[in-house]
């Protein structure tokens, strides 16, 4: 792993959207679907995951959903259980509630918040199938209060039979009764114009791969959407007080992701520097995934070192990596200090699996530096504001003046009638 | 004013975000911004807004903001002072803390909430120069805790000098110190990416025209923005109780912005249409804008007759409007099954303008049928959120392999690793 000082790295690495042949061929998909429907979205899974399906087996029956709890062994079904309580629990604390404010002239104004009605949730399949992003996607929801969530997820190819039963357990876990055998862009357009089968939604959650995001930003508008995913990235702060080994295992169970992904130290300790370098050579040869962690240690990792703590915690703030770890003495006391960090992984036993998994907090998280304005997944995504606005008689007659001279001054006459009419009949100005 | 049955009504009204050239037009004002920054800015402010500037005369002076103070009345400063300390009130409403959550085994989980750091306010110019918008996009952000706020507005174009005074004197008064004199897709661009002269932000907001919203769209990613805004709209749900004029008025009130606004009525009443529909003619030849409210009526509007209320609410919840006025009856009554409406007007003294100018809710509100999935613009669309993970040592023994377990069966064996490590070094499992 390569050992280099900080300022040599680049740091804001923004990661394209896409080649423009990958663009064109989202664009024709996208109006494939919301031109032909359900028609197109066969065609195009014949085309794509070399499975032939009609429209009435793109849902996922009941029977599968079953012979799928048959498969999966008991050890991930309790542990899967608990994390999704875990899950459940963390996100039942963001819950807000409508407000209103009542004025003694008898105005009430108020924030309205109410839950989305129907939610797409994208789950990759292949490699990436992981029954903990079905967790993460789904809970929030459902914790807002959505009452229709549906769940996407390519049909398995290369000769897999079927969806991967950890993925339909998963998702019967956290309440999804709707799921559908469909993937990629293609996936992406049924959710946000509907076709025949499948219900148009009001937001798509969910990473996938390019296809995925590049469509998402497509049909951002139509309905919303969550951030578009990018490779996965942590970074590690960290001083002497840090066990070398473990440091080495954090960035590589980020490397093993895929070969896009990034893992940083950053540090002011060459004693730490060289150790952890080390490490990831000794665990790396360990590694089934071997292959992949080596091309992401080798092209986006490194280990950076800095002057201080306090050059380190800058460099983490121009990064704003999607997980941060702190490995330092004392932790807690730099908590204030970081702004950009999609998570924050605090002391030795805060390993990011502990994240990933099980603790409670959201696994998708802001990459690709959009730490810097955009948030973990969260019960605020699944819900909608809508302002409330009472004006009493007495509070129009008293403020009608004002709001007209506002009004005309943006040369909106219509604007300071709609008031001026009421002033006159009610006695006011 | 045309009278049909609701079900005649082409309620699903989806405009099309700009056509293809103005689309390819967007792309390239963008990618030259990207490229060649001020050099390009300089060149398509000169092209597009015919004002020849250099880099040193884009920053608004404090002089010009001065001179701004002595250009506007004094009734409007009154006004504009008390629309803003509503405006604040209201959104100081919405702040929210960091919270953490402690468990007994020494865990801590929570959700940092932090400003962003850096914002750029589109205000746009000429007939649609809006003070109160200024108000509405900065104050949100202030209130959230953004400490840079950057407003940019077209320089004035037709032979107009400068800017508006009433925008400058709006965002002094709101606290804008960075005042720039670009707009349209170039500034967009600029603020996304900076130049020599404008630090680049992590976040857009503000309406603007089509090549303003393509842009935004397409800078979407590298910073965050606000929904993207479409014509206003209006519908308002009404039954006999309702005075004509009144909802002639706020209708015409909405029309006049421009002439893709559209303004319903939803209604039960035939009387109550027939005598709107008339109202509606008569105060229509008084306005001075009404060539473009008359389009608008002609082209968008519609008094819509219903069987009942209840059909009514469900034609709203469809069309999912950006304002939405209730007079009937008993307003308050119908507010819980009203789920699409970017803000709610309830009552006959809630006349549109009150909320667009002065009560304190926000006027920038999700158009084109997007109140479906998004809000009005408030105080956590300039917060973000990082969740943190403070695992205890006695947490990761007890959690350890189920944690690994999750992890090996999505076969991601360096993260099950990431814990196994420290499970043997800490004497777990």
């Amino acid at each position: 792993m390569r050992i280099m000082r900080a300022e040599q790295f680049n740091i804001d690495r923004q990661v394209e959207y896409g080649t423009p042949e990958q663009n064109e061929a989202v664009k024709s998909i996208v109006e494939a679907i919301r031109t032909e429907g359900d028609a197109a979205l066969l065609r195009l899974t014949e085309q794509f995951d070399r499975v032939k399906l009609d429209a009435s087996s793109l849902r996922v029956t009941e029977a599968e959903i079953q012979a799928a709890y048959d498969k999966v062994d008991a050890d991930f079904l309790v542990a899967i259980r608990e994390a999704a309580a875990n899950v459940r629990t963390f996100h039942e604390k963001q819950m807000r509630n409508s407000w209103i404010d009542m004025q003694p002239d008898g105005t009430m104004l108020g924030q309205v918040l109410r839950p989305l009605k129907r939610v797409g949730v994208y789950v990759p399949g292949g490699k990436a199938a992981y029954p903990s992003s079905v967790l993460m996607n789904v809970i929030p929801a459902q914790v807002a209060g959505v009452p229709e969530i549906v769940m996407v997820t390519p049909p398995a190819t290369g000769g897999q039979e079927g969806i991967n039963p950890y993925i339909l357990v998963a998702a019967a876990e956290a309440g999804v009764k709707e799921m559908y055998r469909i993937g990629g862009a293609q996936a992406v357009a049924a959710l946000a114009y509907g076709t025949d089968t499948i219900a148009p939604v009001d937001k798509i959650t969910g990473p996938g791969n390019i296809y995925v995001a590049l469509a998402k930003r497509a049909v951002f508008g139509v309905v919303d959407i969550d951030s578009i995913a990018g490779p996965s990235e942590i970074a590690v702060l960290a001083d002497d007080s840090a066990d070398a080994s473990y440091v080495a295992a954090d960035l590589l169970s980020q490397a093993e992701h895929d070969e896009m992904a990034s893992a940083v130290l950053v540090t002011a300790s060459e004693t730490l520097a060289e150790a952890v370098a080390a490490e990831v050579e000794r665990q790396l040869a360990l590694l089934p995934r071997e292959a992949i962690a080596r091309s992401s240690i080798d092209n986006y990792g490194a280990v950076l070192l800095v002057d201080s703590l306090d050059a380190g915690i800058d460099i983490i703030n121009r990064m704003a990596p999607e997980h941060l770890e702190v490995l330092t003495a004392d932790p807690m006391a730099l908590l204030a200090r970081i702004e950009n960090a999609g998570a924050i992984f605090l002391g030795p036993y805060s390993s990011e699996p502990v994240g990933d998994y099980f603790a409670g907090p959201n696994h998708i998280l802001p990459t690709n530096g959009t730490a810097r304005f955009s948030s973990p997944v969260n019960v605020d995504d699944f819900l909608k504001k809508s302002s409330l606005i009472y004006y009493s008689k007495e509070a129009l007659l008293a403020n009608g003046s004002k709001i007209m001279t506002l009004a005309r001054h943006e040369g909106l006459e219509g604007h300071a009638r709609a008031i001026e009419i009421r002033l006159e009949r009610e006695g006011g100005k």
